[in-house]
């Protein structure tokens, strides 16, 4: 058994600092201390460099300053930023990330929700689609895109009013016949509130529109025979075309290159996440940008609330258009 | 204090399995015991749905089953799929992953370091270009991409074979004059060696060339400047580029486009990394692709081996070539 007997322990500090124990403990632990004693053991934290050993604290206190994420992968770029930006609102808190990654799959799911429910990890952020999750109710836990159940915080962005904004921004830049392409879960979640929004926007305008909804598994090939069937003399009936993620825009354009159709030009295309190429360069497309950085933050700002009254049920963040290429000027 | 009673304990799996407390002790601690005592302690372990208690493990066992991971960020899509497969690969062997992200930042990647060892995590796996980060030599360490001293192994992908591949795909493909364009870390490390590779490929094909070398800071308008310094009669000098990452390559397509110039017909372009659009789409250009799977799994078993006379310095796992549009034909 192999110890580091280096590592400064409480007592080391306590005395450094010239107070008691349970002083030394209530500050690491962030309960009520007069200030001066404060300042006093936060120095000598400085000084010896002690760090709080969380394996014990977790033991002791139930706290183990852990969170972990239930994530499906971090390569997809939309994944992958918002994994960077909760790791980073966690840092800020000096709390630690467990990351999960799930791959959807439901088993593997359970098991890190269990796992981390047993290892009293303080609590969890999860974006899963997996209906059949159980999560104790004593776990903090907070879902990011679908809702869970009265009792969890579900953090989304305002998925609504960016379809109505995708509607508008169309309708403003000329188009008069659009079409709204999505594939994506069949469960309800917040990103299928996508498509009311873009419905309202064209109603309010009165844009005259269509729509192809897939779901998960369908085939891509769908959406070219949907497209071709719209074409006639080498034109397509669309003008614009509003896709539910960036990433199905990116299919889409390569899609209508090969029908010989021009984007912007023979047709607008507006997609929808933000996506950036390399993750911080231009954008892959004209869309609506989800506010990633604000999303992560209120992730851990309601799992780590104390009170419970103040976790409302969900919490959407506005979303702003941005122009990346694929409609006419910005 | 709150604790949860429901939790099976160890004791709960001994009663269940009808052996010694100290046969479940070594069977989850992966000691040797009877292959029938195995059978049975698994048995109940999983009738019990018994999960180990990580953090009263770390205290008695110092074994955490944990890893950290230190990486710039998430966002960038190189370290966002390491990423992703190095949490497979710890998964796979019932390992949990704690995610630093540190933006390059020396303070920070140090902080995380001290952390990781006071915690007791089982070791890290780091990619920092932080000449002065000091991990202490009881921790194991592996590290991506730059060499941190003889008894730390480093994990890369053969940089200076990939340098040469691609000088000798560019001379299949046609090309008799071409450059290569790096802009990266001055500090010692494995990528730079994408440079010699590929003088030693254009050397032993007879391909004349010319390099534009930046360090990180430099501005790119330095590139632009070389490439302008590098037409006469509205043409490039160069019939081939090679560029030291996917990200610069398509920097430079931009540049080249500005320029009047077509990729591949009037240049052919092939940069390094082999990233995708969206993460598993299509490359976003030709490329040299780094084998990140295998790295992951090579970080993770060479981390976990408890014999350290097995951990070479240095392990540099083969890249392949990939089509992606930037050159004639695959």
């Amino acid at each position: 058994m192999k110890r580091e007997n280096s590592a400064p322990t409480m007592k080391d500090v306590a005395r450094e600092a010239g107070v008691a124990l349970g002083t030394v403990s209530k500050v690491v632990n962030g309960l009520p201390v007069g200030d001066s004693y404060k300042i006093r053991v936060e120095d000598a934290i400085r000084k010896l460099n002690y760090q709080v050993n969380s394996y014990a604290q977790g033991l002791k206190a139930s706290k183990t300053y852990t969170i972990a994420l239930l994530i499906p992968n971090t390569f997809d770029p939309f994944y992958a930023s918002l994994t960077y930006h909760i790791n980073i609102a966690l840092m800020k808190r000096k709390y630690r990330m467990l990351l999960c990654t799930t791959d959807f799959d439901h088993q593997q799911e359970q098991e890190y929700v269990t796992m981390a429910q047993h290892n009293k990890v303080d609590g969890i952020i999860g974006l899963t689609y997996n209906p059949e999750l159980i999560v104790e109710e004593t776990t903090p836990f907070v879902a990011i895109d679908r809702s869970m159940g009265p009792k969890i915080p579900c953090v989304a962005c305002d998925n609504f009013a960016g379809g109505q904004l995708a509607a508008e921004k169309l309708s403003d830049l000329g188009c008069k016949n659009v079409a709204f392409l999505r594939i994506g879960s069949s469960l309800v979640n917040e990103p299928n509130k996508r498509k009311a929004g873009f419905e309202n926007g064209c109603l309010s305008r009165g844009l005259s529109y269509e729509m192809k909804i897939l779901n998960d598994g369908d085939s891509y090939e769908e959406f070219e025979q949907f497209l071709s069937e719209h074409m006639s003399d080498g034109k397509l009936t669309f003008d614009g075309i509003f896709c539910v993620t960036d990433r199905l825009a990116y299919q889409i354009s390569n899609t209508l290159r090969k029908l010989q159709l021009r984007v912007p030009e023979d047709v607008q295309l507006i997609g929808f996440d933000g996506i950036r190429y390399f993750g911080d360069m231009d954008y892959h497309c004209s869309t609506i940008v989800q506010p990633i950085p604000e999303m992560a933050e209120m992730c851990v700002d309601l799992l780590l609330r104390e009170n419970t009254m103040m976790k409302p049920p969900l919490v959407c963040l506005p979303v702003a258009y941005a122009y990346g290429g694929t409609t006419l000027e910005g």
